[in-house]
């Protein structure tokens, strides 16, 4: 898929089907989000891939709105050193999950970002040390509705350029 | 260009010529950005974006290694609500950066992210308001050196995949 389609398409999918990915796709998806730049090249992250139902399932319960993990076929857990440490960690992970995302679309697989609203339960689901922090995994899986993949965008998603540009100096 | 390609060989460009970009690509940089997936679809960013090279090269005096601004064609300074509300904010300025830097790249344009160590002197040259804030500026603009467009990435660029991953729980 051209990267212009890419962007212009992707979309938010939730509801996934009961099938596992490929191998090949989840080391895709994964290698997408290593070559992500970072703040001095620090690459300030750590992957948790999960494909265990339960493991996922678990993890659902941790977010408000998370519940998308649980029929997840793959989450990946974005760790990063303490957020609260500098503003570039976070906006680094950022750069790491759209680089994921985009390259899940490209292969025809949804995804969607949940918050961990109980970092310290996930911390303990999962085993990692006090070093790391997590405040969002990410859903990966083919779209239940298969029709998600080529739908149009939706109108009004999003402002329109207009409303959020300025040309040389605020306001102009 | 295809996204995994492009994610593939998207390199930092620093050196730019001395050429105005077509204004269709300016806009679909931009609109890049605008396609950014965000938490509750808040969109949380404003896209000031400068060619001015005056301005620029103000700008560039602004960070440490904010140099490459004063030659890009184009800098688009991101604004975003206070970075201290919420981790997500800068998450999703992160993402909205990738989508910009994918896009460029795609259309043969070159970027790179500058911090911006001395916000408030930002805010006076670009004259926005209080509520909005800058952490970070992307340059954009064709590569001086024209064959970084078309080479291969820099072995031990990027941690090894093995490095960052771990399987369902930390350590596996």
């Amino acid at each position: 898929m051209q990267v212009e389609e890419a962007i212009r398409m992707k979309r938010a999918v939730r509801v996934f089907q009961d099938k596992r990915l490929k191998e090949e796709h989840v080391r895709a998806i994964l290698n997408a989000g290593r070559r992500a730049q970072s703040a001095k090249n620090q690459q300030p992250w750590q992957f948790l891939a999960i494909d265990d139902p339960k493991i996922l399932a678990d993890l659902s319960e941790l977010g408000t709105y998370a519940g998308h993990l649980a029929g997840a076929a793959l989450g990946v857990a974005i760790l990063t050193p303490d957020p609260a440490q500098r503003w570039s960690i976070m906006f680094d992970a950022g750069q790491a999950a759209a680089y994921m995302q985009l390259a899940a679309w490209d292969l025809g697989i949804g995804s969607c970002p949940a918050t961990i609203y109980q970092p310290e339960d996930a911390r303990e689901l999962l085993g990692f040390p006090e070093e790391w922090h997590i405040r969002v995994a990410l859903s990966f899986g083919y779209p239940d509705d298969e029709e998600e993949l080529t739908q149009a965008p939706a109108s009004g998603g999003r402002k329109e350029l207009d409303a959020l540009t300025h040309w040389n100096r605020w306001g102009s």
